[in-house]
This record gives structure tokens, sequence and C-alpha cells, in this order.
């Protein structure tokens, strides 16, 4: 089996990882508009060759990890290009806009719009680990407009993989995905921004920050130039439910200046069973 | 070496499982209002015996690891019974209210005003492990109004323990600690309420929250009982720093809406550089 990873960084390469770890015979072929990228991924040995986009022609599977931006023109590009036997995985963080771009593509057939659930805050090449897909939930829009061979295929990798499925037509993709991983990640950025602001002599944050501060922060890590294109493509369900949250921290600053402990209290103790509900995430 | 634990639950818990652990001979007292809690305690071999607070009196070390707003009383309390040799310590988040409270006990050289920046977002004497403080930060107030001797006695027990020192006046201690613990237990807190209201299919959570929304709301399964008074004591800084949290979030929910993408790239870059401070948090 002949696999292109367009994108070789976290996604991309532990995508390669458990391929090679999973399938026998597998040449795994990288494209990449980041040299260094490639270069670290070859001697890393996460792929074995290096190509460049116009060869997927005769792939069997393209996995496109790269940001949401670039992901729509590029796999439009790769649809132009391959075969009755190419199947094209993606794997971003939004979906409505990629499935609306794609929706009339002649080779749309070829395509499977997927969302591992699954990530570090860490990019590059360097982050790719093994398993970082076990147990993890893989979300799968418009699956009916798959070839069905080619889901089939698909299916069986993400089983091997160890991937629970999940489908969910785009739109509601992008607004549960705005829920609980997008806010998280402005929350973190700018819990990270306050903190640095107030603290100019950072040895302070250093040595005081506990556990639970690297936890809220932990996600301020993440890359820039990946998150910026989610944000925009996902911009109305993310800014209404960051207003939502807004207002929930106005209300509870209003019980602290109000001296309402009492309110305090219920608020903290109302949200306390998300416990049952984290237990099941690992 | 008799050792008197008045809260016996996750920090009260955990101090008295290192202590056995490093000192021979040592007796485990525990005190606490919650009689399940003594029980749970005593059957997990945490304690030895259970008191009132009344027998403190003859204690060579009490460790008090109760809500704040209840250790002002309580200490007092204590501080009124004990006799020279004994070295009264307090653990919580908050010392303002407190080094207050105390500054004119007759006692007051028998009292160390301790941070231990640990914990989990458990409770409860069922919580209590092992080596919680080792490497971890322990923030001192006003050292020099403890006793010579009981300096020295909380220091070796600290050091035993595995803790770093860190000395400072309670005003300070209540600010740094607003920004680096109390803000993310708040943003965690009402991050969780936020997506439990829009998500009331709770399925749903389960099935699509990654480990980077378990991250950021970890915290909001912390003990109300516990954090509650903690606002109430550092109000002041909880709300000045609370407000910032809640300016940077409108800043970027307005870069999103005026499409200004470049400035939500830029703001996570700015931010991105927490990376080498968190790298030296546990």
């Amino acid at each position: 089996m002949r696999v292109h990873i367009i994108g070789v960084g976290l996604i991309g390469g532990s995508f390669a990882v458990d391929i090679r770890n999973v399938f026998s015979e597998v040449q795994l072929v990288g494209v990449d508009n980041n040299p260094d990228h490639l270069q670290q991924a070859l001697s890393l040995g996460i792929i074995d060759e290096i190509e460049e986009i116009n060869d997927v022609r005769s792939s069997d599977l393209v996995i496109v990890a790269v940001p949401v931006d670039v992901s729509i023109p590029l796999i439009k590009q790769v649809l132009d290009l391959v075969e009755d036997q190419t199947l094209v995985i993606d794997t971003g963080s939004t979906k409505g806009k990629l499935c609306e771009a794609l929706s009339t593509h002649p080779n749309r057939r070829n395509f499977l719009a997927a969302h591992p659930i699954s990530g570090t805050e860490f990019s590059g090449p360097q982050a790719a680990v093994k398993d970082l897909y076990r147990n993890k939930t893989n979300i799968i829009c418009e699956v009916e407009k798959t070839a069905f061979k080619l889901q089939e295929r698909a299916l069986e990798l993400f089983q091997k993989l160890g991937m629970r499925i999940c489908y969910m037509d785009p739109k509601s993709h992008d607004r549960h995905i705005a829920y609980v991983s997008h806010l998280s990640h402005i929350s973190s950025f700018m819990l990270g921004k306050t903190v640095l602001e107030k603290e100019k002599d950072e040895r302070n944050i250093f040595d005081l920050a506990g556990s639970g501060f690297a936890s809220t922060v932990r996600l301020a890590k993440s890359s820039p130039a990946m998150w910026s294109p989610i944000f925009e493509q996902n911009k109305e369900n993310v800014v209404e439910i960051l207003k939502e949250y807004i207002q929930n921290l106005n209300m509870f600053k209003d019980l602290l200046e109000n001296n309402d402990f009492e309110g305090v209290f219920n608020e903290m103790e109302k949200t306390n069973h998300i416990k049952s509900i984290l237990n099941g995430i690992i």
C-alpha cells in the first residue's frame, strides 16, 4: 500500500507511525511545504520518501493534515489528480466550509471528511507519537458521499488504529466542536495572556504556579498557524459560545462583587457534576 | 512525636501519609467535624486515633487543613490551648485575613503560615496520596513571627517532605495566588458551566470532548466548600484579575467579529512563549 501523508506534523506524523505499525508492506510518502519537517520526518523514520503534491496520482491513501485554510484548495488539487482507487482523508478541526467547497467536485466520492479528536499541544514531526488515536473518537461527516469501497477501507484503517467512530453532519460537528474544543483553546490562550501581563517578573509564575494553572493554560502552547484558520472557519459558533462564556464569567464576578458567596457556592456546586462526565474522557 | 491533623482530607491526609513515612515513632491523631472522614482516615491507616480539638494541648505538631473560613476561628482556638513546644501550621490558600486575625494572639509565635502549592481536584481522606508535596513550592508568610525553634522544626519537616520554600508577605501571596491559582479555578468552573448549558444532551460531551477540554475544565471538579471561602477572603485580588481576563476575552471576541485574523494569530503567538515557563511546572 502506498500512502501519502500531506503535512508531516503531529497529526499526519502520528498517522504515519500507526499505519506503519498495523499494515505490512506499506510505503509512506511525505509531502509538506516545509522542507525541514520533511527531512526530520525522514530521519525519524516516520516517512520512507519525499514527493511532490503531483505524485499523489497513484496513491492508495492520502492523509491530509494541514491547517484548515490550506486544506480546502489543497484537497481540491489532490482530488483533481487522483484515480478511482485513491482514498483521500482529511483530519481538520472544522468541517462546514470544507464539505461545502468540495460538494460539487467530480471526485467527491474519493474523499472522506474525518476529525480524529486527538492531539497534544505540541506540533511538528517530532511531536508525532504512536497510538495517538487509540480509543479516541473519530468524527466522520457526510459518509454517504464517499464511494462505498473507499468507506470500507477507511473504516478498516480507523478500526486498526483503535478509533471509535461517530457520524455527524458538518454543521453539527462545527457547533459541538466549538463548545468542547475551540472554546477551551480561547479560554486557555487568554488566561495565559492575562497572567503573563500581570506577572511581568515571570519567575513568579514559574515558582508559584501549580499543576492547576499548568492544566488550564496548557492549550496556550498550541500552534497559532493551526488555530487562527480554525477560528476563522468556525467564527459564528465560536463567537456565540465565547459570548456565553463571557456572560457566565461576568455573572460570577457580579456574585463576588455583591458578596453573594452562597451564590458563588451554588454556581460551583451545579457545575461539579461535570466530574461524572469527565471521568469518561482520558 | 505526637501530630494532630485537623481536617483529614486531601491536604491533611497527604501530610499524615508523608509524615508517617519520614519520621519514626510518630503518633498521628485525626480531628475533623466530619465523623465519616475520621472513620475513613482511621481505616485507611492515615491516622492512628481520633481526638477532639481540646486534646491538641500536648501536641508537638498541629497541621490545620480546613476551609479558610473555618481556619481563622479554629487556629485561634488551637493557639489558646497549646503549650510552648507546639508548632501549629496552616495550609490554606489565602493568607492576608488569617495573618491579620492572628497578629495579636499571645501565642502567635507557635504559628507558622504556610501554603503548599499542591493538590488535586479530588477531596476527602481517600484522595490523600504519598509524596503530594515532593518538589512542590511551599510559600511561608511572616516567618519572623514564628518562634525560632519552631521555625527550625517546620523547615526540617518541609525538607523531609521534599518541598521547596518560598518566603513572601501575606499581601503579595494573596495577589500572586489570585493570578496563578484562583483565576484558573473560576475560568474552569465557568467553562464547565457554559458547555454543560449548551450540551444538554451530555453524551455529546462525553463522546466528542478530548483531552484539551478535560484539561481546561479539570478544576471544575474542585470542592465548592473549599473554594467559596477562598474567593471571599481574596475577593479584591480575584475580582481585579477576573476583570482583566474578561477584558482579554472580549478583546479576542472583537478581533473575531471584525475578521481580524492576523490579530487573532498575533494574540496567540504572543502568549505562546508561556511554553518555556510551563516547562518548569510539573
